[in-house]
């Protein structure tokens, strides 16, 4: 009984972090899906709330995913839920470094290890950040995020540029 | 007749910009240089409007060379301009990783093709950043900007020093 | 009037190349697919007359796509053609830094500039020297190459398995 | 029931393979460690059967860690054993590339997923290449393999160099 | 008689650091470790001041090891303390780019010379932001800095949790 | 009194080994300049008896730089000429994974350390295995080798195209 928690700030959700959720589903018996509040990174588009709701939508398909939040260290959150271990995607040279750097010193603090899901090559330039700008200047971002999400783009975007 | 757009902050514009418009005049038929009004990275150095004063000093001796502003997608400037594509300038690995994953959204939301031209090495340490660094501590950066930019770095920090 | 040259082992060409010659011939007006006999790789796959009888087919329904063959430096090779630049694919960090050594080299050498088209993402994890590898051990390569590259595979492995 | 595949050409199986091991004999429910024939890279130094003998000593203290050896595609193996997936270790940026394009390939010819274990940072900088070479100074290896890969390396070369 | 100039932030210090200063005094005459005021990235956790008291406390067993304060370019540094070269740390990629590219902008304004002492694997996951970010939660940062530093650590972050 | 080793294959020496050296002998008192045998790379282009006498006329204006051959260990000979340290130049993203590797190995048989120096950027894209290429095909290699070495590629690839 493999659990495995996959940590993130979700802001939002999108296509990548879908497939990376859908083959640790596949895999593994448990997925716990784990927003962070994150208040290092300033301001978040969507509240943790916000998050959460969209999270639990786009997942809601995959009966063994569960959608939890959190504001404490990684490691803690894996240890109060019982995961075996951490999963992280892997896009790219960068997200590569800053991942391995992450997990080696989680693995120092603590002891828990975090396995990489690359990205399947088609969502690999798919990132949070991107998104909101592009949804920011009204562009289309219905083919990289779940359609809740996008709605919930528009509104928040459509307002502020009313 | 190929019109290609080279978009940036230009924050201020410096050689590693002036040889790779320099490259896409020669090579292209129209280049409209672009700078962004990019609101995302805080507050920047020079106005908008002074960046446009500059770059078009900059590029004055180019006859098809073109200045331009904007504040809206890169792709959609793109089809307002009629350009057939997107140069970007490419120095090292961490600008190849942040700008393919633009190059691959812009061509997903938009079929936008982005070329890269990368910088002939003596320049490819250059970078607006460090450039305003440098000259905020006085430091001497006439090797790495056009007189024009120099004068105005000077002017804009000598004014903060005294 | 753009002529550009893409150069390349091509052994075998696959869907890669394809998506950077297509992209090359809608933004140029003639593109110039080169192959190379490249003895310092060791003994190809294919002949360089079988390479060429493949590019040559995966490439007629191109109608400003031409194909030739080459034994020099590439440079030479550009002006012999009057190309205008060399265009190659990038598909990930590993290809940046030796493109763009060689992109400095040959301009420093020649002056002949090399401009990059990113490939596509679905496409970035293709290399002939993979597709060579999956074919060998009877793997399913005609996810990756044009069909008349899968029938050739085939019969080159199948005759070896035989 | 998680079966987990850990192919490799392990010429010789050194520390920072057996980390890797431990790792998901710790996770996983059964690690099949798997050694490549591997005539491309031309003449192995140690036999395979010399590298599976060493490969079972070093990992005869993990109950739940099969070896075999293969001369096919991994994602063959993998189907064969009844893999759940394939499971690679992950040092460095190098590394990363070539892994996420093999994994990223094997996935798109036959579904099979690859998750990767990062290094423990202490053995980040171990590769067999770099041992062999120490190894035929005469250099003293023991800090980087088991004893038992130690002895064979040192009469490997040892009857070398008399 | 070799002088170096070892500049930071060291915000704070941490194992990595201790590990390349150790090394530089080991090597050369002297070591001067520069602390920056460093306006640019924000409010640091430690001002300027604890930061030089705790380098002082850290590196107080080394006899040819001085520390100091510096806003201005590191390069005028350099010039001021008459260092014959800088050394800097280098841990990974990412890393290595931002330090290349700072070393040819200061060999290019000033010619002062950079070298890199490469971290020695075991700390190479080690850097100041994820130990703040450690230390916030309430994580144990004991086998990442010396105990003076984890003690200030303690005493900042178990107030504001209090 | 500072000592150190600089190895490589020089195969042949270019302008980017000139460099190295120029920025080590004027920041240590003694420089010894270490060509491998290196057999592993396959047959070398120049004997060692040819690339040591090239070495020696391209450092001869440098008084305190030392030619010598090897074809032990490199930290093996870093001990018999009494060097305190190795230094290697660093070019790119590529050269400095596989550099960190062997010099993290370097520390960990013999605690011998190495000191990277950048290359300056104007040099960065030199490389060898690229000049001899150049060369091969009669391209003009004297921007990037000094003129000795040029006139020995000439005689030895002038013969084989004669």
């Amino acid at each position: 009984m493999a659990v495995v928690l996959y940590p993130g700030s979700f802001d939002p959700v999108h296509n990548g972090h879908l497939e990376i959720v859908e083959t640790a589903a596949r895999l593994f018996d448990q997925v716990i899906v784990a927003a962070m509040r994150n208040p290092q990174k300033g301001e978040p588009l969507f509240t943790l709330e916000e998050r959460e709701q969209m999270i639990t939508e786009v997942f809601a398909h995959l009966d063994n995913v569960k959608v939890t939040m959190f504001s404490s260290l990684v490691v803690d959150l894996a240890r109060d839920v019982g995961a075996d271990f951490i999963v992280k995607g892997l896009r790219a040279v960068s997200d590569f470094e800053s991942e391995l750097q992450m997990a080696q010193m989680n693995h120092a603090i603590s002891g828990v290890d975090t396995l990489f899901i690359p990205s399947a090559s088609e969502h690999s330039f798919l990132a949070s950040r991107l998104i909101r700008e592009v949804a920011r200047f009204g562009g289309d971002v219905t083919p990289m995020v779940p359609p809740a999400v996008a709605a919930r783009l528009d509104r928040k975007y459509g307002q502020a540029r009313d």
